[in-house]
């Protein structure tokens, strides 16, 4: 059974749990207070060429949204996202559960526009009596995308203009950074997504790490007291040297990008298998998360060698399906699913 | 200047203004816990013609819904509603304050279909994984709807109905309850509403009180430690008896109902009377509030004698507007607006 | 019956009973948007000598207590307070609900020192890891105390020395605010408490009005956006003349202070009472709370025409109760009490 | 340096780092729901002798404690601990954070006794409006303490007796649970735990593990619907192979209970070498935390040579410190800190 159902099936890159090993018996402070800690935070400075940032670690992508999501709302505010966003469909309500309304937007292919931020904001303060709604006071994007999609540079300068416009936070959910960066045709690097974010996090679980997510504060109203939000939340890990040296290994030259264009590449050449044989998709992506729409049919016959995930159904006759590949995702196993692929019409 | 902008411009009925001054230096025990609040429970069980449930006074609509939400669902439910009722839109996010998603489902004129609860729940149900979503835990729809319209007897029983399959209990808003039940056409009791609700409430701040929701709580499950919820959510009025002493003057011998026909007939006077001169309205209304679509210059030269709401953008050069009566609109005020509607064409 | 058991049986007084029955049929927007709520705020502004505060009127004081609570910590923060204060025992986890631990110290007869004050802060900030603890984020007093108690103008000064010295706004809840500046000996006054507090109360439930808080904010940095507070919290009464009405004519010529004259006086004509017959009292209140301890059959046979509160058991044969006036206390009753008041030895 | 500081100082037990790196490519499906966590949970309930408990594997004991929580009470509930319980100290009030009151109780050495439970309770129920104040809803204790104490059975028996008499859920917090049931004079077993608990954990974290918490739920009425808490509070690791590895590892063949002797017993031989030289202790711990009073010369000598933990200041010139051992401490460094102890006079 070749795996493309999702991008955290496996443990590590060899090289993190080479280090885990090594540094196993050495003592160090907890919660984030080591020295691994600190030496990941200056890797991930160096590769965003800034040094004011303030950069925690936290284990996964839920309790990093709900995190920073309550450090920056007040009570009566809620969130703008989109309406595929992983905080309005994929978190249980952690966001509502810490007091806040997602206040979800139509999205184009899982992205969202400065527009509809413009329009949301607009409506919000004409309103005869905007105390009786709740107030935007943030935004929330994924880069990439829930649906694989990226965003242009232009397009996310457009939504961090529109954000300082108004006096709206941006944070920007990189859980898929790397793979969003490392995508065909993106003109995003990380010092944009620095520059532009007002908060960021940088994606660990599903990009090499056993787990772990690296929340980088830009704006400085933001860094007061975010240790005290960590801990509320239940996300100060003991051993927070764990995180610092998945971090570390990632961030010290570069093996988080080089594993971020392998998956892609091969997400980008089984998509290119389905296109020639004249398939469609769901959205047009060119991260690690391909979409493409299957008959029923030739869903069921390929899910007999190939894990993969059913997305949406389209029509009665076919569904939308997801092949996902990651940092592990082997060579092998692409040449295996792209022989597989029947043609569309026989 | 006559005013129709909203159904609680004024203060009290006399009866009830009367009553309060007539016991105004009696001493009673606080907390809703008097002789008053006795009878009113007493005359609202004897309308509903049934002795078992329970009923709360509390002061407010936003209260009302945040007190009885929180008292139904576990912290990982989420409330189904239409799009656009009250707790999804006007209430600045006290449902979510309290924990819970609210999930939003497409409404039609202001109206929730037994289908959309029953796709919610097999959507949800069939999720592989459900529980990384929130689980529809209760459903709530207003009577008469934040649009003016109603639900027709049999929709009641459908929502009811599939609401039993699938153990959501149902939560009626009754800010209007009594207008809806007096509107054209209407084939709901309250004791239908009762025989249909798990819990529902009695609207009186709009309804000829000066303040005041009567809570009634009928499925035997939901009444325990009802008033831990009220106080810890700022309801319990100290002198309490101020609600009952209202809701029993309401409800003792009719005058809620007296007062409800009062305010839709005199709607339906308004609607007839723009009818009559071809213009269109937003939602098809038998209650007390409607929604005539002006051209903009007739609303601005309707404004100069009346106040009502603007309610939505129809298109560049139309908007629909709402014109609302209440227990307290004076035959005089309504002549007054019909002769001032002008022909739709000139 | 005489009835002493608390500061909140009878209704309102006469004039403000006249005032709503005057204005009743009278139109005005909703909200607390109207001329009422505009005037009652210029006389309580006259009171206080000055015009930089902001005034909101809620409808009672767990509601106004999470509401400003609400509106001024931080998720991870606390509320310091006297461990007999309202919000530690009285309000049902309110302030908990409202997601925020109140940080109760000890007290000595219903009062807070500044000392502990800033123990509790230096406490806090000398912890290895205080990112582990509550933080403390404003501190909340009540003048006069949940047992009668009033602070000298020299303790509040202290107080609010400290509060500045650690940034921690200072609240003072005012349900009784009226009997405690009417108390026997108290140097402070409601100019005192506006230049100490950040942000404090006027209550009007135990007060003479029907019902009704105003909350006070002094402080500039605490005033955005409060209205979106009071909504989501359930606090936005929809006739919110009732409570402009009624502050008017508690301040607009002193009615306020008057009524609250009478009942202390009334009070200490009890407190006398008992004292010349050699009862002890739990707490030296100067205000209209008093707490004698009487002999368990004393208790007994007062309760036969006497109505008041068993505030605590002191030991197997005695114990500490409350007899409460208020301005609708009359002197007939009192006579009757002091009448009746046995000697403890016979 | 010596490491007595805390007990997750060090990475995790060989055994389990060996098989994180065997299995670390292998292909399994999230969310605990691979074979790992199954064949953990099997394990577990071997040791525990019985199979009808639901096991779920969290990262941290925050998060489990504030999930549990919250899967427990009502809104208007409170949890009863000791004082001295970490959810009233040491987690910044996540508790609270989710809406609920941490009802503090007096403890003894950190533990809670059952007489205090019940007067809680009696307290409560006797109230003359009970529904003012926060309602008892669970109990929680630790085992062993946060100062390294440890109930006997019989207390146990009487806690969870009494919990049973007013239907409250008793969880106990077992963050260190291996090191309780090691401890000197234990008469507790896991399947004692297992019997008089409603749901408690097994701690991971400090025992052995890189990171990771088994919460076992005994009582039918809690198990529903638990995985959507653990999502919503943001503890449903992607790859939660990683805990059910490690504890798989643990409970397979009692390494678990072998390296809580371990640890246990070199505390012992630290309390042992300190009582001969004639020192007192905070409390007298059984356990792997031992709380000796130092002379604060002999304090700053030792701290040159070996790290511990400045828990509580005695008076001027004594201070009780921690020093704490693990499954990872070697005798080495306890025989160079027992060398190292002075005479407590000289």
């Amino acid at each position: 059974m070749y795996q493309f159902q999702c991008d955290y099936s496996e443990g590590a890159h060899q090289r993190i749990m080479d280090r885990m090993l090594e540094t196993n018996l050495e003592q160090t402070p907890g919660y984030g207070e080591d020295h691994y800690c600190t030496q990941a935070r200056e890797a991930i400075k160096s590769v965003l060429g800034r040094n004011d940032v303030d950069i925690h670690f936290l284990v996964g992508g839920t309790q990093a949204n709900a995190t920073v999501i309550s450090s920056i709302l007040r009570p009566y505010q809620g969130v703008l996202c989109a309406d595929t966003g992983h905080i309005n469909v994929h978190e249980t309500g952690a966001i509502e559960h810490g007091g806040h309304k997602v206040l979800a937007l139509p999205s184009f292919d899982g992205l969202l526009s400065a527009e509809s931020i413009r329009k949301a904001m607009e409506d919000h303060l004409s309103e005869d009596g905007p105390e009786h709604t709740v107030q935007p006071g943030m935004v929330y994007i994924s880069f990439s995308s829930e649906t694989g999609t990226i965003y242009a540079l232009q397009q996310i300068q457009e939504i961090s203009s529109v954000c300082k416009e108004y006096g709206l936070p941006l944070f920007i959910d990189g859980a898929r950074m790397g793979y969003g960066l490392a995508s065909e045709g993106c003109d995003v690097t990380l010092s944009d997504i620095a520059s532009l974010a007002d908060v960021f996090y940088i994606g660990g679980t599903k990009q090499g790490a056993l787990f772990g997510e690296a929340v980088v504060i830009v704006n400085e109203s933001l860094k007061k007291d975010f240790r005290y939000f960590i801990k509320q939340n239940g996300g100060m890990l003991a051993k927070g040297r764990l995180l610092g040296i998945q971090f570390l290994t990632l961030f010290e030259d570069g093996l988080y990008f080089d594993l971020s264009r392998h998956a892609v590449s091969l997400a980008l050449r089984i998509r290119d298998a389905f296109a020639a044989k004249e398939y469609e998709f769901l959205a047009d992506s060119p991260s690690n998360q391909q979409f493409p729409i299957l008959p029923n049919h030739i869903m069921e016959s390929l899910s007999k060698d190939f894990r993969f995930s059913v997305w949406k159904s389209i029509d009665e006759n076919h569904t939308a399906v997801r092949f996902c590949t990651s940092w592990a995702t082997t060579e092998e196993s692409v040449n295996a699913l792209i022989k597989a692929i029947p043609p569309l019409y026989t």
